[in-house]
């Protein structure tokens, strides 16, 4: 028999992360798609939509009307899936009946007054003021008494679900630390006692010795895909420098977090040349009132696509019941992504 | 303040057969949907289409003829993402870059020979043929050297994956047990070595007590929505008897798995009276040459509907980064489901 080979056969990785593995099937990349094709949404969008609840001086659906904000503008999300007036309490009828009630607060983060823009449109300048955004609000909302952690995330594109075009994001903070940063945390934590060393500054080390996976460098950060990548090109920025969160970046490092963010998003839409769906989010140290020398600031990058603008990745049946599969390498992914023009497609000449 | 209830209060609840929780957000079921917006499929389909690879006669894309089936059929997938000759190997650069060949069969159960049915509009006797060839499959997947898990699942729907409108599931054994299965075997376990019982038929009897989240019983089966379910309408089918798989239910049992397949599927179709989507399959124990006694036979049933035939629920960003969560209670959906007619939408008299 021949030897194993990861780009060849099929095989699972580790997560060091969270601990899982996902199955990795090279070969299966050729079969033919005969199932659901996505809708191509429209791309050209005015700068001001007078029936888009985002946009600066519109009413919200709750009434509330948004300020003529001129470049990021944060507020309380009008169907917040947790509520800070929860009474607390804890429901247990034995080992298998177990609830307990959860407060928390939820925002939405219009990241410009621009309708019509994305991420990888956006000047760094500007994307900076997202990020400065991110930093205030995780800083505010940690402090609160209740709140062990913040979830910043962006849900892009109507196939990950997102129910308006404008530029947006939104901030989950809750008292408890949800399931995938309690998985983080708990890895993070037993590398550190192990090694004196936070888990992503050996792995990125490493990587930046091997190079196949990364696609974009800069002073403060790398964008790469992770070895354990589940979703077909989904990919991590991690800062170089071990630190808990956006509160420990230097100025430098911020404009440096905003740049490599905008690269990162130009890739993805050239790669099917069309506005590239993805969820996304930061993972930072939990607000516990705890220190977190473990732990070490990056960013997930979850994007659907597998074959082209409207073929995507199902994670469905032996995903949900077994383990997440995927059909084409990470090294292959990587590869293709960090060969595309650094260049927008809308902003080449045609 | 008011005390904490978790019919009205946002919270978690804890599974027990996984170890995490999940967030439930009762009061959010009332916000406005402006998101993606599924096609709802025709749904008169023949009962022989010449261009479907899983009918009777036809050639598949591999070249390969079917047979003229009379019932159901298995076949090994076209494109399997598992493969039976795979090299045996590691790969290992440390601890953050682990790599394990995985050997595997792939195969494809078809229902029915008739395109245009689905399980629901099945008669239970023709059901049985499927429970059957589960069975057989299990066996003699499990049988083999090398396959310590066999996983038996259906893709139903487009929005659910599915490229193909047949009725048929899918076979995927692997040499590894997958990720889902591990923390069902790890927790059962622990209970099982706890209290000398296994831990769902406790969970069974409360629940028949309980009443309120049951769906449907028969003599040897019972369909309800678990306290700690994710997806709106998510479902199992619970053995009312410990046993570790198919091949320990008896004759009847057997039947009564077909009905109540039947009757849960049913249910859901008459829900928004559409072929309702979800990815399905059951967990049996390893195959792995050990004895299971912890190990209690389940189906879970995942449907992505939420509101209507072409809203889903999309389990993005914050699900994805940090923990699932839900807009309905169990409890809410529970009720919806069970009051409806046993009869099949399209079975009735207009
Ligand atoms: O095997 P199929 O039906 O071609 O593919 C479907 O089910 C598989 C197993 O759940 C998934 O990995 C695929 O993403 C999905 O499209
Ligand atoms: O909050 P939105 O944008 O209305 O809703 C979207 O993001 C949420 C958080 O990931 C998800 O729970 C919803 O299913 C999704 O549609």
């Amino acid at each position: 028999m021949e030897q194993f080979d990861y780009i060849e056969n099929p095989h699972r990785r580790y997560n060091p992360l969270t601990g899982e593995w996902v199955l990795v099937s090279p070969h299966r990349s050729k079969r033919p798609w005969q199932g659901q094709v996505e809708k191509v949404v429209e791309e050209s969008r005015p700068s001001h939509d007078p029936k888009c609840y985002l946009c600066p001086g519109n009413e919200r659906i709750g009434g509330e009307v948004n300020p003529n904000y001129k470049d990021v503008y944060a507020f309380q999300n009008d169907f917040s899936a947790l509520l800070q007036q929860t009474p607390k309490g804890v429901f247990s009828d034995g080992e298998l009946f177990r609830a307990e009630s959860e407060s928390g607060i939820c925002k939405v983060i219009c990241f410009s007054p621009n309708h019509s823009l994305t991420i990888p449109e956006m000047k760094v300048e500007n994307i900076r003021k997202v990020v400065d955004l991110w930093a205030k609000e995780y800083e505010e909302l940690g402090q609160k008494k209740n709140i062990n952690y913040v979830q910043i995330f962006e849900n892009k594109g109507a196939i990950m679900g997102c129910s308006n075009p404008h530029p947006h994001g939104q901030i989950w903070a809750s008292s408890s630390i949800p399931l995938e940063p309690s998985k983080e945390a708990l890895t993070q934590k037993a590398y550190y006692e192990k090694h004196g060393r936070s888990m992503l500054s050996d792995y990125l080390q490493s990587e930046l010795e091997k190079e196949e996976r990364i696609l974009a460098e800069n002073d403060a950060f790398v964008a790469l895909i992770p070895f354990w990548a589940v979703w077909p090109f989904e990919s991590m920025i991690i800062s170089k420098r071990t630190v808990p969160d956006l509160l420990h970046l230097s100025d430098k490092e911020k404009t440096e977090l905003a740049d490599i963010y905008k690269k990162l998003t130009i890739m993805y839409d050239n790669l099917f040349e069309v506005s590239f769906a993805y969820s996304a989010g930061l993972h930072q140290a939990p607000t516990d009132g705890q220190e977190h020398p473990e732990w070490h600031l990056h960013m997930h990058f979850y994007p659907p696509l597998l074959r082209s603008a409207n073929v995507k990745k199902f994670m469905v049946g032996y995903e949900m019941l077994a383990t997440p599969q995927r059909d084409i390498t990470a090294e292959g992914a990587a590869s293709r992504l960090k060969n595309l023009s650094p260049i927008h497609y809308k902003q080449r000449t045609k």
